[in-house]
């Protein structure tokens, strides 16, 4: 187990009707708030409206960033650090999910930046002294309401880049799995997917004696791998959104990945290519890229990961590690297909133009990965085995 | 899954060297310090001289408060407050196992209150404004080190009694593991079973909904039981001490109770009646009385969840769930007696002369438990059965 530093500050408040602490959470930092949004699924379920009454219940002002896309662009950022200096705004309240959270936790970190925000993703800044920042969650997916990462897309670019700091976690998450009843078929799935794929990411590292946190990760994919299907069936079924919705936060609010030097992250970097052109869902595209990730890493002296995770999580034995390993891998696919995700990247309409360009630009601050390192060969390669 | 708030904000410096951290950590809250310790075995180790002297270097002032015991006397709490206020010290910094940590955050609480502190503990008033509190640990069992909850013994009245709150959480906590290496086979057997015990009073209560927390427990009880043995046989094997001095902290931290209405704690109650008159090892008290408290309350409606943990714990399968059941408690029965811990109170020289006493005194505020309810003849079966 490597030496490492722990502190996942942010206060969860779970539960049907959570929504009733709001105010008197949002005032232990301020009476000025920007509310941040989407396109329009909290107006519809009224969620928004609920927001807005709690708020002015207690007279605390609110200002509004809405249309936040899924992928959150740079622009919608840059918009959101005018208004919290124009309006003297001194908590972001982050309704709907990782996109929207992810987009506040931008906004937050370039407030007090005199530079280019964009600078936090070129690695050329680093966040300092954020405006705080609060979420209601919509969606059980990106972990994003219980850590400091964030992931912005840059249009003009054509990139995809994460920038984090303990700094941009949460103060408080309200997480009410009454919120994610009307997240649709596709939607459950992809997030369910993101979920697994966190586990996934911080599972597969070369570090020793993490046997506490692999169990933990089996115990959260086994809960994933128990409850999305039921979601996908029964879509207000309160105990399976439940166990989804603190699975998210759980899967990446830096437990798993205590006591090692890393979690793997290339197959989310791959995505982060993918995605900043095709704007695909980020989960879909996890489910696609993972399997076959996991086929190109797999060889016989990194085989007794696979075996573990096959026998933990899916009740998987054989004699040979290769053949065991190779069956796990098997049995993610085939879950992921039972969730109804597609299998390529064809399905999504996403053709081989740029591929070679994908693999070229992830691995533009050097080779990527932890359990095995990978070149813009090697990611070209997994792209090909996905196309 | 019933609703929940959670925040475990203690800032966990774990691994190898991590000490040389401590004074950086310990001037964001103060320059004056109060260090908390035991009856020597800090200062043979040459802890105690390392600790000053990283306090020394950055001009941290400290005074010391030693000869804390285990179940730590009010007594001690009661000259920590004074040597606090006399001395306008600005943190308390605990440097041992539980007992230390925990007679801290009674100093901590007691710091800023006018009344008598034991009133903490008769549920008299409620700790507002601690001391902020640091801790070094030096033993993997009680969980102290990342919660809220302390557990003091008043001589005067027999009594042994918790006190709590969300703002005791240490602010840091030190957790080095090569600091638990001179850990004894005895303590190194009673805090495995201390972890574990934890874990069983989460673990067993009525609610429904709760896979996610209950698959962690499993993940955290299979790593004591894989690590236990191995700490006990090689007591200098990094990856066994580091397994069994994060799972101390998961173990009660909150993480594994979220979404419960509490744990049971009947054990736990019953084993602080005892050890409130014979000075008993906690985890040995409770490693001799949780099988017994098992067998106790097993019946034919709650055998699932003990067919559960059989299952994904030891392996455990049987088509008759009480068949099942049963196989479990003697499983964890056994396991106990593979660490070398005493199976009954006889063993540690605990006469029946006090059980019925015990049953009344765990009983001064209601029935307790809460998988079963358990009044003050139920605790003397128990207690009985346990002889």
């Amino acid at each position: 187990m490597k030496n490492f530093n722990f502190q996942a500050g942010t206060k969860i408040l779970f539960g049907k009707n959570k929504i009733n602490e709001l105010a008197d959470e949002v005032l232990q930092h301020s009476n000025r708030v920007l509310i941040t949004y989407g396109q329009g699924s909290v107006v519809k379920s009224g969620l928004l409206d609920t927001v807005k009454s709690k708020l002015a219940e207690k007279d605390i002002h609110f200002e509004e960033l809405s249309g936040i896309q899924p992928n959150p662009r740079l622009a919608s950022v840059k918009e959101g650090i005018k208004i919290c200096r124009e309006k003297n705004i001194g908590l972001i309240l982050a309704v709907g999910g990782g996109s929207i959270i992810d987009a506040s936790k931008a906004i937050a970190a370039g407030f007090a930046y005199d530079g280019d925000v964009w600078d936090f993703c070129t690695r050329k800044a680093v966040p300092s002294s954020p405006l705080p920042l609060g979420s209601i969650l919509t969606l059980a997916a990106t972990g994003s309401e219980m850590n400091g990462s964030a992931v912005i897309t840059n249009q003009e670019t054509q990139e995809k880049l994460p920038m984090g700091s303990d700094l941009l976690r949460p103060q408080f998450s309200i997480l009410d799995p009454v919120y994610t009843f009307t997240v649709n078929k596709w939607q459950t799935a992809a997030g369910t997917a993101d979920i697994m794929s966190h586990l996934f990411e911080n599972y597969f590292t070369p570090d020793m004696g993490t046997d506490l946190q692999d169990g933990i990760a089996e115990a959260i994919l086994k809960t994933c791998m128990k409850y999305g299907p039921i979601a996908l069936e029964e879509p207000e079924n309160y105990e399976a959104r439940a166990n989804l919705m603190w699975a998210s936060s759980l899967a990446l609010n830096g437990l798993t990945g205590t006591g090692k030097m890393t979690g793997d992250w290339s197959t989310h970097m791959i995505e982060h290519e993918v995605s900043a052109i095709y704007d695909l869902t980020h989960g879909v595209g996890l489910a696609i890229l993972f399997p076959n990730w996991m086929k190109f890493v797999l060889n016989e002296r990194n085989a007794f990961k696979f075996v573990r995770m096959g026998k933990n999580v899916f009740g998987i034995e054989d004699a040979d590690p290769m053949v065991a390993a190779n069956k796990t891998i098997d049995a993610i696919r085939k879950f992921f297909d039972k969730l109804g995700l597609p299998s390529t990247l064809s399905e999504v309409d996403i053709p081989e133009t740029h591929f070679v360009e994908m693999g070229k630009k992830a691995c533009q601050f050097g080779p990527i990965g932890y359990f095995q390192r990978l070149n813009e060969t090697a990611i070209t390669q997994i792209l090909e085995m996905s196309k």
